[in-house]
């Protein structure tokens, strides 16, 4: 613990939403302070920050000043411009580092680095012209996903191809952004398995969760997630290894697809992770104070589950629910304060504890 | 749910300490905002508030501001200045009600009130000055206890008498603050319920903790408490008789005694109290939220127990345990972000998780 920060230091925090806001929550239980730097007005994540710095990611006066305030930076999105990332990690450590930030940035990059490791992934193929997406409709076929490399997210950035037919409409949706077009996996179900690495190397992760996804995004998590013994381990081993290649230091979200043929890694998100929430009401540590605890320098929890759960999202009008969610039994309502309900908009979400 | 605060709206608390600090977290899961006002720099509490006033309760144009801004208003302690409530109520609603306060902020006037609902306490007299405490001696004997009748916490403003001739020594203790003797209960344990009451009169009760203090301050609350059935099914009326005669709204902390002959009232607190604290890791939704749900006007959670749990006060050089308590097991840790350790300070608390 030599590294650790010392009480009442300040973490930075890249991004005011949701993820910032429960990361700052679980900050303060460490008794550290957070200042949040987020270019949109009166962001989440600021109703319980110690400060916030509304300035954009060009703003190279206000990145040095967050920078100044702060004793350690991470982020709850991986999406951060290059420039602004040099600026700051010129005063101060970033953490996770800037190698997990550039392989998570590119779908291309990320699946040649999870091959290199040896990990199965969807066949894909890197599609930027015509000619590349006919080499690539040839190679992979249909039904297949063309994506965007760069900054796609709740499945924005995504056209379906149903045939082959559906080639020229595909890349045409993708607007001339750098794409790649990925073959489906014949899965059975989809896991993600939230891992944590500290600065000394220790690896914890919590249990795998099952998700099912709506309108490609998340819509449910249960816990425990149907896995065999063996899956399990395979989960965690993966993940491990992942997190020890980057030398990781935070938590990390790793979807995996379920097949006949084992575990496929679908993508990794270099921060918390919607599918980790469950952990708020799960275990004695969730993976908000697991990710504190990482750049900070503390010790990880042991990511032990006390209790079952589902998670289930709460997007747009399903806040509608809310009145009567309030009033179920053994279930924690977490609402992430925006303004306005939209469609598609994760408004928050609630965990239901099972009984034994 | 006509009653309920919109999603976005903002409680108003006074005093920024580590009670304060834990209901603004618990508001910002309901999608709230909170605003601390609080006489003394830095606040804890506002660390992870949307705002902060820093100002005395004698400074009207200040709480008049306060006021203006927020929807509703509640407190983490009970002895604000009656002219500073007074201009708030002219503003905001305050939840729990004055009544509450009044009773609370006086041992007499509680004790009185207690036994005027049929409750059991322990014997006591009125000192003012040097005859009324010979009057007293002389009824209640000792072993007993003197108490400043107003501002004592935490072991504060009270004298023991080991004997009667103690009584002058504990009376000159007192500097001429009004107080109370008390004698002493012969009780085999102390458990707190922590009771909730909603606008529309709903009341939840969480199940009753058993209490240990030392030095005058509380060490652990263990729940399950060693209650009977009955007694069990006793803490939790007298809870509810209390806050309905009050017309409460809002989380009340009540220790009681237990005794061969049933239970005995030690004292009521009006706000969150230490020994709920367990409820953080041990329940859906915590005495904290469930204040936040009380005067927002929510519907109550049900206040069900999902997990047995110890919780552990970390007063001063516990602090010094804190790496250990880290790797700790089915352990959460929560701190408060003060600034310096001091002997007796409050610095935070850990829940121990025990499993089945």
């Amino acid at each position: 613990m030599t590294e650790a920060l010392k009480l009442g230091a300040t973490i930075g925090i890249l991004g005011g939403g949701q993820l910032g806001r429960m990361l700052s929550v679980a900050a303060s239980r460490l008794g550290y302070k957070t200042h949040i730097f987020e270019p949109g007005a009166n962001p989440p994540a600021g109703e319980v920050a110690n400060a916030v710095t509304t300035a954009s990611y060009e703003d190279a006066d206000a990145l040095r000043a967050f920078a100044a305030s702060v004793d350690v930076i991470t982020y709850e999105f991986e999406n951060i411009p290059t420039a602004a990332l040099d600026i700051l990690e010129s005063q101060k450590p970033i953490r996770p580092n800037r190698e997990a930030l550039r392989i998570s940035q590119d779908r291309l990059t990320e699946k040649a680095f999870l091959q290199e490791l040896g990990l199965k992934t969807a066949p894909f193929a890197d599609v930027t012209n015509a000619d590349d997406m006919a080499k690539a409709v040839a190679e992979i076929g249909a039904p297949s996903i063309l994506k965007t490399r760069r900054f796609g997210y709740d499945g924005k950035g995504q056209a379906r191809l149903k045939t082959t037919a559906d080639a020229d409409a595909a890349l045409a949706d993708m607007a001339g952004a750098p794409a790649l077009l990925e073959g489906f996996v014949d899965f059975s179900h989809e896991v993600s398995v939230i891992a944590a690495r500290g600065i000394d190397g220790q690896v914890a992760c919590f249990d795998p969760g099952e998700n099912v996804h709506k309108d490609g995004i998340l819509a449910t998590t249960t816990v425990p997630a149907r896995l065999s013994a063996g899956q399990r381990m395979d989960a965690v081993l993966l993940a491990a290894n992942i997190l020890n290649k980057l030398d990781y230091v935070g938590v990390m979200g790793v979807e995996l697809f379920v097949t006949k043929d084992g575990l496929i890694v679908n993508e990794v998100a270099p921060r918390v992770h919607n599918s980790g929430h469950w952990t708020q009401n799960g275990c004695a540590v969730d993976q908000f104070e697991q990710h504190i605890r990482a750049v900070t320098g503390l010790p990880l929890g042991d990511g032990q589950r006390h209790s079952d759960v589902v998670m289930e999202n709460l997007i747009g009008d399903d806040m509608d629910q809310l009145p009567a969610l309030l009033t179920e039994r053994d279930t924690a309502v977490h609402l992430y304060g925006k303004a306005e309900t939209k469609p598609g908009r994760k408004m928050g979400h609630v965990n239901r504890i099972k009984r034994d």
